[in-house]
């Protein structure tokens, strides 16, 4: 070990301190804290704090005079498609898919901190009757496109599946899919990768010790992506396999289309080489990020960043200027992410978000402040939008895309329970549309929306004492009413359907199953035992 | 006391049951049932059940295709008006408040069951800076829009309040405008009148017993109103007073824009008899009602008549088609109600709503079935508009005019605590848009929108660790920033902006007092102690 060598590196970036418990440390310490520091690129890490600290202040000049909405012939919605429209582009992403050209990729770095737990975010069962985790809701969804692709256009593509990882979530994240085989998807058609991490630094710009002998670090946020697309190869791997198109998502949301044909083909339609899926902002404070373009150049505008005066700001038709709320869910050209990994990703910059850190104090105890004590230094995938030649914006329907796992239960919003409920009434709703009924046990077709009283039974006390679900009168192989959640309180949410992905993607084909029928709750709709085997 | 003559008048109606426990009653319960029976009227009650159930069926008929959605002309929009006609509309409302010719009516007849609470809901108290409760908010708009009007028009108009309770609400209610002088109102501006009540009934129409000697009663509906203004001429009060146009509200709206100007001025700009203020329905299964037309015939349609293909049904510019939705907030010209009033309540027919209604057994106990056992019949507030000749809809900003206080904290939504973040965020909304900022403690302004961190602080573990909020830097006469607040925690909502409707109605005025300003959590706004004294 050079300490000397080392120690004057640090000293030369003002990081000398870095070595301030050294002579206490043991052998084994010395060793760890040696390495680390040496495969520290110091002067790009110190490299980045200085341009990351150098803009704070430029982003103080309000963006209100210099915002533009996106145009209006790049801002699709599906509210506002004829149907043979949404049918063509549906047609257009099916036939990518067959041809193995679409790639999914999902940002699975963060930990489920504001859940409550201390293990992947996709790991999280909401308690839907099948218990199914995240992870496998999407594995399952993708494993229904790959067929419907192949039923309509006779050839069998497969669709990847990148996770990137952190540190935190890689290992749990391999574990779980091998121990679970993968839920039926090709072993080989899976790829984790791990985002990179990045010191970080106090408000002076030091980096901070957490303990004596490690560093603080932090995951360099969900634009970590672009840095690990590179260092970890996988768009070779991309390229590799062909991969033209990629969908780009986060973890959390419920009801995310994996792969979207219908984005995708209307991405495709309109020549872009970013997409992004969004729904219509509900109201001026709504905390969603808008996409549009400022002096010219698309961006997402967070919702920290807007003022009220531009987040207020209303199209003579009544509909907010500024309506395009991000969900996090993107389409790229692999050609795309090439332009932006080989040749921009170095020219991104950080932003800096201001945490509690913990550190250790001058007797080497470590602590967490009360208050932002530093900065954590963090991309955002959608950074990228700066370098796009033609984005284009597909606007879908909230309550049928988006219902984000945030929180855990008892908060606003965005808990296990808001989750479930999301689910549940999708499904229903796709059970109504297919000309099914789900009737109460008096056999009385039950309300599309459940009344209030229903839902709380406010008159029944104690939850103990509250009637239980009843269970189905229709078992067949194909609908099961699970009796293992009799458990769930019926007065607490009256539709319980769940129709498993494997079934049924987005409703389609369910009219030949669920049609002129009648159903209980809870109702599971599973694929014949005989199909389950993919 | 006649039982034989009783007794032959309750067996024509099929109702001998209701004297089942007469033998065992003592003299004085014997009197109390006597006396009740004999001043029902049977014929009258009976009817109304056997019309109520005979249209059970009918309602069966869907109503898809006979839903038509008011006539774009008659649905104005506060987002899609330009702002001199709103201006228009506040002066037309100002100078009739002026005149004294508006009046406010509160519908206040529902207990806080599922708010977890045994008094009437207005007199609860979300738990503010100030602690007002509900109907103390609602006095002083009162206040402040008289004061306002006298401004601009150099009259000053009382709008007198009338107050409709039901049999658990109207003494609490009364008592409590009492201890609290009337919150500087003149009291007798304070009109507080009961609604009726039914008698509920079994499946196959007989009366409930609740105890032996006691029928089960229900209050008959919001719309109960009609009848109750003319049995406790409340008509006649509005005609002695001049009155000509009431603004009918319920009391859970935290937000509720008392006798809105601008409202006002809208329907009579529209010339119309009734005026309904909606908010754009969010979703296709919003758990809220629509105003539209049936053949032709204004109505609104409940959530649970709807079916998912209408409520689906979108316009081409990707608007919902039956987007009204109603939020118990209407205006009604009194020559109107004098018509309902007098001609047409008694047509109204009643809802049925099944309940489980506590009984007596034949043992004479008083038990709570597990599910519905009977039927309350009820009227709505809105079955009105099938009667109004001119309809006018204002469709007005969700979170600037509408949260509603229904269940206890921990429900999925409209809790105290939606309602308190509602007016926060409203309130911060006028200081903003008044020119004012809110810094942290730091000196740093607070963002518009909170980020999720801090409203969770999900690191801190024990809310007992929670950092509190920093008190003012600001302390004056018009600016509290209370102490007895700072057991509210600073993290879970770091705006905390409450300003007094006696300095500000709706963002009014503000300019002058806080413009260019800098404020610190908690804020409250107060007049000036010399002007409280109203």
């Amino acid at each position: 070990m050079d300490v000397t060598s080392l120690r004057e590196r640090l000293a030369s970036s003002g990081q000398e301190h870095l070595l301030q418990f050294w002579d206490i440390l043991t052998e084994s310490q010395k060793k760890t804290l040696y390495n680390d520091l040496n495969n520290l690129d110091l002067n790009e890490v110190c490299g980045f704090y200085e341009k990351t600290v150098s803009t704070l202040n430029d982003e103080q000049t309000k963006l209100d005079e210099r915002m533009q909405p996106i145009p209006a012939e790049m801002h699709g919605s599906v509210t506002r498609s004829p149907l043979e429209k949404i049918s063509q582009y549906e047609d257009t992403g099916l036939r990518e898919v067959s041809e193995g050209r679409v790639g999914v990729l999902l940002l699975a770095g963060g930990q489920g901190t504001r859940l409550g737990v201390d293990y992947p975010k996709g790991m999280y069962d909401v308690k839907l009757p099948s218990h199914k985790t995240l992870y496998q809701l999407q594995a399952e969804r993708l494993l229904r496109l790959q067929k419907l692709a192949k039923d309509k256009f006779g050839k069998c593509g497969d669709i990847p599946w990148y996770i990137m990882t952190s540190e935190h979530t890689k290992e749990p994240t391999m574990d779980f899919f091998a121990r679970n085989s993968y839920f039926g998807l090709e072993k080989e058609n899976l790829v984790v990768f791990e985002q990179g991490m990045l010191p970080c630094f106090t408000f002076d710009g030091r980096i901070i010790l957490e303990t004596p002998h490690k560093l603080a670090r932090a995951p360099d946020g969900n634009g970590g992506l672009y840095r690990a697309l590179r260092e970890k190869n996988v768009l070779e791997d991309m390229e590799r396999r062909g991969i033209k198109y990629i969908h780009v998502y986060c973890v959390d949301n419920i009801l995310v289309k994996m792969a979207d044909p219908i984005f995708v083909g209307y991405c495709l339609s309109k020549g872009a080489d970013c997409g992004a899926k969004v729904v219509e902002k509900a109201f001026p404070t709504e905390a969603v990020g808008v996409v549009c373009k400022v002096d010219g150049i698309y961006q997402v505008v967070e919702y920290s960043e807007i003022t009220l005066k531009t987040a207020q700001k209303r199209n003579p038709d009544g509909r907010l200027t500024f309506s395009a709320g991000n969900i996090c869910n993107h389409f790229f050209t692999t050609q795309f992410l090439k332009k932006v990994v080989y040749d921009y990703e170095t020219s991104m910059m950080h932003h800096v978000a201001k945490k509690k850190i913990a550190s250790v104090t001058p007797e080497g105890k470590t602590t967490k402040p009360d208050k932002p004590n530093g900065i954590k230094m963090e991309k955002f995938v959608f950074d990228v939008f700066q370098f796009s030649n033609t984005l284009a914006v597909w606007e879908v329907i909230r309550e049928d895309e988006f219902a984000p796992l945030k929180n855990g239960d008892g908060a606003e919003k965005d808990t296990p329970t808001t989750c479930r409920h999301a689910l549940f009434s999708l499904h229903h709703r796709y059970l109504l549309n297919a000309g099914g009924t789900l009737i109460d046990s008096e056999g009385e077709p039950l309300p599309l929306i459940p009344r209030a009283e229903e839902q709380l039974a406010p008159e029944t006390g104690s939850p103990a004492a509250a009637p239980k679900c009843p269970t189905s009168v229709n078992a067949n192989t194909e609908f099961n009413n699970n009796d293992a959640q009799k458990e769930m309180r019926w007065d607490e949410c009256p539709v319980v359907v769940e129709i498993s992905p494997l079934v049924s993607y987005a409703g389609e084909g369910l009219d030949k199953i669920v049609g002129s029928k009648k159903f209980t709750c809870p109702l599971s709709l599973n694929p014949p035992a005989e199909k389950i085997e993919v």
